[in-house]
């Protein structure tokens, strides 16, 4: 294989692994070089990502140790995508009766989900995260691209668990909308006790959602390193978990008014 | 820019962007180097994903002509996932009462959805598929992985609507397991008409399910080009769908015993 063909190749094995690790040994083996040729291939490939502001290559110490692709979106696409959702939010026709959001076109457009994956991916890349944690059904896309993102297991809290889940853990919590009280369960076959859990949704208004998912997995001796949601309202200021990461705020919601969307500062501009 | 870098940069910007469209003057113009030189490097990399196996790269003509790469499961990684998969499903602590089999685990493992969407887009490339629908809710995790593959938006079915999904369109149906009568629904704003959509899910039984989306999605005029499931079961042998593609089919479903799995013969080995 010429030296050119080996390093697409090579790029190919570690660009399709987000956060996964991948044996330098390996690599060595399936191609029939040494393993120094394939380190000084992934210098190189590190050099170009790292330029593209697409992330980087870490290697990874030990027995079972590697190379590890960590993906970021670049600057460009941060810009432009912030731009674009600001320009889709703000429009008056997604707001409903009650201060609701319409959102499920974005919540299922493909490149949306890729790119708030990435980016609470990105956030929380350095948090050790076992678990990405959500509750049915509007969060689960974007949970899902998360997971992928950070390459670890989604696991899906329930409003009405089924018998295909097993034995379940539930709590019961009033729900912040409603103010009635609500019911959340978690399989428990799914959930891993001591985990580090990302909790990833779609919205937050109060909190009390992510307050309940908080108080279901503390039965599971979790520690909660964040809650990530896409959008989350300006008003109340103050929610019920004390700390979240949103991408966007969004101001005066009412039926039919075009709402005051900002992008959080934390994210875009950030290099 | 060395010539090697410019390889590995055109890579990642291919292999980051599965089924999409990217423009061949753009990448042209970013780098600096004429179109020409682009189409080499395209050339040559498309060389490499062929004999890796990893899928093509293809010419899209006209005035918002470009290059997209389509992605494809190496041979190797079909026969461990395979292998895997039919270990996983064979374990008879997974087999509940009712002839229901717990999957929460395999549903949420970031690299089997990678693998059961990019399996299900592979099966549907030709089909011009424009969106993938799904009930939820544990197939939202695999119908949002293949939305990903094939770049196409993602509906999502609801069992019980909500205020967020403004107006909505909705059937009644028998369920399969429990013959009660249900009802599901699409938001209106959500699935564009006369579409042709792949239906994705994560099991089927007798296909009641299926059929109920079949039919609500006819009140988009849409045309069903197929419809995926992870598992499906042989007992019934004729569904209540006219076809359906399934990766494994179980057999002998009950409570405590090693069920039968058999990885359908159309997506293994073949090349």
């Amino acid at each position: 294989m010429r030296k050119s063909d080996r390093l697409i190749w090579v790029a190919q094995e570690l660009l399709t692994r987000p956060s996964q690790t991948v044996s330098v040994s390996d690599l060595a083996a399936r191609l029939g070089v040494a393993k120094s040729s394939v380190s000084e291939d992934v210098a190189q490939i590190r050099g170009v990502l790292e330029s593209a502001g697409r992330g980087t290559v870490l290697s990874t110490p030990g027995a079972a140790g590697g190379v590890r692709y960590t993906p970021r979106l670049p600057e460009a696409e941060r810009i432009s995508f912030a731009e674009a959702m600001v320009q889709a939010l703000a429009d008056p026709s997604r707001m409903l009766a009650g201060g609701f959001v319409y959102m499920s076109d974005l919540l299922g457009d493909p490149l949306v989900l890729d790119r708030i994956g990435l980016l609470f991916a990105e956030a929380f890349a350095e948090e050790a995260v076992d678990v990405v944690v959500t509750v049915e059904t509007k969060g689960i896309p974007l949970a899902a691209a998360t997971a992928r993102y950070l390459h670890v297991p989604l696991v899906v809290v329930r409003r009405e668990h089924r018998v295909t889940d097993g034995p379940v853990v539930s709590v019961h919590y009033v729900s912040g909308s409603s103010r009635r009280i609500q019911t959340m369960s978690i399989s428990k076959r799914a959930m891993p006790e001591r985990a580090r859990a990302l909790v990833v949704d779609d919205f937050m208004k109060a909190g009390a959602t992510a307050k309940a998912v908080v108080q279901l997995l503390s039965e599971f001796a979790a520690t909660v390193v964040g809650t990530a949601v896409f959008t989350a309202t300006a008003d109340p200021a103050v929610k019920l978990v004390p700390s979240y990461t949103a991408l966007f705020s969004l101001e005066h919601l009412q039926e039919g008014v075009a709402p005051a969307v900002s992008p959080a500062g934390s994210w875009v501009g950030r290099r």
